[in-house]
């Protein structure tokens, strides 16, 4: 009787990058989760496919059975790529006890819209668990986000549920900083209780930049390698004072953003207030305004929350070397500690998330944060696909349902 | 600590009816599964809702948002049908302890297609089960088709196996006769084996004379109440000699029909063949054409079966006295026995059948048969969102588990 599972977590993004696959052992649950990652792969879409899904994702009309088709597919790729970490590492998949699949978006609408008359707020991810389950063999948890929408919650963010697991300290106050295309924060006190975490959208993380940069290399490059641009401009201040004005940096948390506030529209805007500057003022100003917008949000939820010792980052954002100490520099009093440095890998935080949300969902714990969601309370979050394990597996682990 | 589960098992059918919700009290699993419908309800979809469906499930190209949407607002309408079911025999929702639900299928291919480069086949049924969850607190198991598929089974017929946990008889040879639009078969030699169920579509069922007199009737009369207008025809022999050399009639079971079948190019067909015809020839015909079928493919599989004593006939056909009286007459040494007579009401079975899948899916079991499906092995059907009730569901029945 092993008190450890072996499972992997599996995270495709809204980016469409491609397929992230964490192979992690945990142990316990709740707050009492252990986690060791073991391996962890990425890979790319294929071109084809990723087409079909941006399509998809970005609101084009098709027929239902293209979506119907793409889940399968997808279930495939995921197989896929839990055959491959699992094979770098020769471990036998057989000997996998779960896998948790957040599937990719599709649609999601947290604020009510009409339909036949009736105010509904939805989330859609695919990706065919039973294809996962089938060709593993291993049981399979997925569908995280409609759980906590059922319950009256935003559907996002559940990587705060992680967070706590992962980094909650006895002694020292912890902010997570991811700086993905937008900027995610997490807070948590010293020792705090579960439901003292406060996660939230602070505005753009990488987002502005890499789109400045890819308008004006006409799609050349992709975002500034190391902060190198923002260090050789210099900040546009009227500019940046119009760009904080921007009524989302005012309004409480819970908040969350994505292109809706800061896609092209956002950048558009910043182009007309600067139409003579050169790239590296405006870059730098970007870059400006995710600093000040991260560090504002800290500083203020600090306020509520006693006591703020390390800003732990992660994201592509790390390694932009000007946007870090432009954070050291505004935030003097918390320690900025990259991720990697707690022993998580920047990149696998995701796909490690799912595992560790899918051994909370066999476990019957509950996975999202109300203070952080909007919901009306925790729940037990996916639905699950029984793999040809689950019988020995659930013997395995029987005695320990009778605490729940 | 009873032995039994109250179990709500929820269907709505590709004709768009509506939503069956039947009440169940299930003991046991497998071939010991005992059940007891408690209550029947059947509800209408909402007009606009219907409308929605059907544009949704007949190809109509849409947004990613509005099947995700739609799926939500169904949960809602499913969750209302368990609310309702419960109510009228005044059983308060949260004693009941598993619900299973069909959901809505609107895309359904069991053969492959292209997508990207890869043959898929893929099934998509819609009803968030997470709403149902939620709003009733009762562990929904959901989406039971893309499992079978998973393991290269044609997701259908999955009624087989309810047929077989009912209707199995310790010394009758049956047959499970369904007519629909389409007639779906089953057959179970005396005391069989779970595998020895047979199980297919012979045809058309009421699809074809429906739409003849929707076809004279410009709309106003859906179907042949009774018979009446077949037994006051004649059959049109050379027409109907050319209908049975329809390749379909020729094909060998497992195989299943639907509108690509014989639908309105199927008609339209007849409608040439029989130009100058009355409707009342035409609607014997098409009448004689189900009962033909009906008798060829039972009598040719009883061959094989040893010995078949009754006919168990379910579906709308069952009212159309005529076509019961051809069948009486294409079988003699069979009993034709309506449904309702072994204690089943007929527009129960489907949502009944549902309840009896999310049983032996809790229950570790298996719920398709490889040899009506076609798929490689047997597989725990479907997909468990767990609901509040579960912890205290699993512990009441944890015992039963070790012996699967």
């Amino acid at each position: 009787m092993k008190a450890t599972k072996l499972v992997v977590g599996l995270m495709s993004g809204t980016s469409l990058d491609g397929i992230d696959a964490a192979l992690v052992e945990i142990s316990g649950a709740g707050s009492e989760t252990n986690v060791e990652v073991k391996h962890f792969i990425s890979n790319p879409f294929p071109s084809e496919v990723r087409d079909v899904l941006l399509g998809v994702a970005s609101g084009q009309l098709v027929s239902a059975g293209i979506i119907s088709q793409l889940s399968v597919l997808l279930g495939r790729l995921y197989s896929q790529a839990v055959f491959q970490v699992c094979q770098e590492v020769r471990l036998p998949v057989h000997q996998l006890d779960l896998i948790g699949c957040h599937g990719q978006t599709i649609f999601h609408q947290p604020d009510p819209n009409p339909l036949c008359g009736h105010q509904i707020t939805s989330t859609l991810q695919i990706g065919e668990a039973a294809v996962l389950a089938e060709e593993t063999g291993v049981t399979t948890i997925a569908d995280f986000r409609p759980s906590d929408m059922a319950v009256g919650g935003n559907g996002a963010p559940l990587i705060p549920f992680v967070d706590f697991v992962l980094f909650r300290d006895a002694r020292l106050g912890r902010v997570l900083l991811n700086l993905g295309g937008i900027a995610n924060i997490t807070l948590m006190p010293p020792s705090c209780h579960i439901t003292e975490v406060q996660a939230f959208d602070s505005g753009p993380g990488n987002i502005v930049t890499d789109a400045l940069i890819r308008h004006f290399s006409q799609g050349n490059q992709q975002f500034d390698a190391e902060g190198h641009l923002a260090r050789s401009g210099r900040t546009l201040s009227t500019v940046l004072d119009s760009l904080l004005s921007d009524p989302y940096f005012h309004r409480h948390p819970p908040k969350s953003a994505g292109r809706e506030q800061f896609g092209d529209a956002f950048v558009k805007k910043l182009l007309t207030l600067a139409a003579s500057a050169t790239i590296e003022d405006l870059v730098c100003t970007a870059t400006e305004l995710t600093a000040r917008t991260v560090a504002a949000a800290v500083l203020q939820s600090a306020n509520s929350c006693i006591q703020l010792d390390q800003l732990v980052v992660s994201g592509g954002g790390v390694h932009n070397k000007h946007l870090m100490q432009r954070l050291k520099k505004l935030l003097p009093h918390v320690a900025l500690v990259p991720i990697n440095e707690l022993g998580v890998h920047s990149d696998a935080k995701e796909a490690l998330g799912f595992a560790i949300l899918a051994n909370e969902t066999f476990e019957l714990g509950t996975g999202n944060l109300p203070s952080v969601t909007g919901a009306r309370h925790p729940v037990i979050l996916g639905k699950v696909s029984y793999g040809k394990n689950y019988g020995k597996l659930r013997r395995r682990f029987q005695g320990r349902e009778s605490r729940t």
